[in-house]
């Protein structure tokens, strides 16, 4: 098998896409404004697809986002792109322009419009086990090999892939989605939330005492709450409270391979890169930003959207909207300051500083 | 579905509590001096669960373990609370306190007697896949979806939850939790073991050499070993060895997301924090403790009761007792001083090292 | 149950060995040239496994491939050991030597002489529930509670362990392994491909646009190109391409809990250990080596044979056979002389740099 072949995005054999849409429908769609060349407005074809600018054609839509891509907007065969006001000028007389403050939003909403979620195939896959007590709305679909505990509760629309367990008491609100092998216990969940492959929810988090004879287990009490539209990615793994519950604010979305640690609280709309951890009791705010391979230690607070940069290592309360990196985690500015001042300074043995040479 | 509402420990959708019981009684399993005035100790109820001392009533048992929460204590509304000597005096006239100079180990231990882990329902779901000459204990439970290889032998009161797959030949002693979706292969597990759900135990390892046309894989023909109470976090992975064993010393507790590479040996009672990771053929001594997001190269040695700090680099061995921190790690006192260190001379360009600016 | 009985590497409870084989052909199979007394020779038996220089007798292989264990090797009972042609003479005169300029790729084949990999048994295990279109090659495996997608093709001695899930039109290429409870979706393998247990391969990446009221997902609309014998770990998570596709260079290996952002490209055999993550749209050349719990940020390229250090940061490009380590990256030798300057300065604050206490 020759795999490197090259396709546009939306492959036929992985994605089914709507349309074809005319340029005013896109327009609308995205809360653009359209503008062009009288020819290339009049002559704009119904569009069949996106594409990326170097490979786009005259029925598909493209995007520009970034000022670095500029001379691929000048040579795009693209038959519309969405850009800034800033570069409406740089798009090609052929082309039509859907003009956004947003275009990345815009981007988001025109490329939905061709390719909108998958539906959901209501039905319960007859492989399933199913506990005693479960309500299942006759809406919802459960995948082959779930198992559902007693008492589980799932609402309209909700998707549930394959071999999935659902421990007994759960509750899932409507059109949330889980992915396989996900493992769920000990937990509500908001409405439109989604799990990817793999993540673990609610399970007992890390506590014990330290007896005699070794560690001695402290039971972990609480709960996990997933409010309205968070999202949580694939092998991602969050805690159940001990005392109290962990929650996640309503829109947080969390990458990948993250960590939360018991009783943690996320504000609304958090974002948790790939890889980074938050440990026990930690509180966020809302709209707070932790990069990729974080770390915070437990029992701190993060103000109202702060950042927090990748690798940080966050050992102390944060305020609300700093910036902040480094371990352990300092002012952006101050972090680079030190990083310069240190490699200049060690660059020049014979002066300043090193008393072994200069000496 | 509204989720944030809100909850004490012990949600009764997801947990069963045993009791109630009485004052002396709590004392008894906790180890505890049972104190208080006359009119408390007459007056005190047989309590019926636990609470936060800030919502805690009076039929409910609490705990102090930290100096900051002392306001919450001296209002508390608890029917008893679990402190340490020095702070009997706080604990409100209406309480009994139950005290201990282990307050945390005594709390876990109420907690407990309260909230036992649930009780295995032997029994082995009809849809599991079950080997050819497996020996599974009549008391055990095996959930469903499972798939248990062959020879593997199951001891007394194991409780393996649902999707769980274990390779031919492995053994789990007595009273071992095995959560859903893990996988478990080339292992030999003692008593009272526990995986959370996705652990991966006993897979190859990361070995290959350098050929003519790429890498070629080294066999890996060692085993793991999680020897007594062993327990293992979410998603966490543990590599067989490649020519000797991998091997969990008693009591240890490894967090969610932490990797263990083949060969490496943790001694008794060790403690692994998220995201930490063990390179292959590194050997701890007994009590290590390593904190999240820390990481260990290959075959070096860490002494008994070493404590690795949160996303420390450990590059070489670390001796017996010591406290290392930063990447490279070295000694706490001294990473910090270095930070203070370059924080101040970095702010004052003027002075002592930046010649550039000063010169 | 008493586990930790020390054995040999492959136990036969979870190895199955081939052999006996002569010194002749296990020199044939390792590309090495066979030495040794007229005795040794003479008396070579037919050998029938490997072993530690430590515990090896004489019916064992074993080898020497770090200066560091060279005691062993002098006393070692091994009946033949691999070795570089210049610790030739220190093999004792009653063993064989199997002389090879690469000592670790010799090992590699003499050890998978002996402990091939298992044999697939070809079949379709009656639990799997396989999707209208699929082609399963008759030689290849699918294990229990296996779910199959529509139109999946399944190359010829593919083995598929137990709880996959294989997503619609997945493509997987001949004597490829796919490990238990493996997520794959949105995906093209090439040959010999091998996922460990976990791993999540296909799910949409981490992409979304700020919204009035909160974030909006962007549809994800590329696949995941995994080419001839690229390896992934446990656990972990390769997100597909949201425009264009995420893509793996033949060969290469991955470690396990490794992330992969959406977009990501590698090029051949490079190697990526554990913990460490790749962010979205970033590109590395041939032979780049990833050390653990490394983070790249997105939208950068590193060049071929660059090596990125344990934990290191890469915020920028890197050039080619460039060795980087730190937070931020920086040269190998930048970063220790700058670690062992900061060292020596804060530990003499009456000299040189710092004004405060100084002045």
């Amino acid at each position: 098998m020759h795999v490197r072949e090259e396709s546009g995005p939306g492959d036929t054999r992985f994605f089914v896409s709507d349309g074809p849409f005319d340029a005013a429908e896109l327009a609308r769609c995205a809360g653009a404004e359209l503008r062009g060349s009288d020819a290339a407005l009049a002559g704009a074809p119904r569009f069949s697809g996106i594409a990326p600018l170097q490979s786009a054609g005259p029925a598909q839509v493209s995007f520009l986002d970034n000022r670095r891509y500029l001379p691929l907007l000048e040579e795009t065969g693209a038959g519309a792109v969405i850009v800034a006001p800033a570069f409406v000028d740089k798009v090609p007389a052929h082309a039509v322009a859907l003009v956004s403050k947003t275009p990345y939003l815009a981007w988001a909403r025109v490329a939905s419009r061709f390719y909108p979620p998958p539906p959901v195939k209501p039905g319960i896959h007859p492989t399933a086990v199913i506990g005693e007590g479960a309500q299942i709305d006759p809406s919802a679909a459960v995948g082959a090999f779930c198992v559902i505990g007693e008492r589980v509760r799932i609402g309209a629309g909700v998707c549930i892939d394959t071999h999935v367990m659902i421990g007994d008491g759960v509750e899932i609100g409507a059109r949330s989605r889980i992915g396989s092998h996900v493992c769920l216990s000990h937990a509500l969940l908001g409405e439109r939330v989604t799990l990817l492959p793999g993540a673990r929810i609610g399970q007992e988090g890390f506590g014990f005492a330290t007896g005699p004879d070794g560690f001695e287990t402290v039971p972990q009490l609480g709960r996990v709450i997933l409010e309205d539209g968070v999202e949580v990615g694939a092998n991602s793994t969050i805690d159940r409270g001990s005392i109290r519950d962990t929650l996640i604010g309503a829109g947080s979305r969390l990458d990948n391979l993250v960590q939360i640690g018991h009783n943690a609280r996320l504000g609304r709309c958090c974002i948790v890169v790939s890889q980074a951890g938050i440990s026990g009791s930690t509180e966020l705010g809302d709209f707070v930003t932790i990069a990729a391979q974080a770390g915070l230690i437990g029992h701190i607070r993060i103000g109202t959207k702060a950042r927090i940069g990748a690798q940080c290592g966050v050992m102390s309360d944060v305020e609300a909207g700093a910036d902040v990196i480094g371990s352990p985690a300092m002012p952006f500015r101050e972090f680079f300051r030190n990083v310069a001042f240190l490699r200049r300074l060690a660059k020049k043995p014979a002066q300043g500083g090193d008393g072994d040479k200069a000496g």
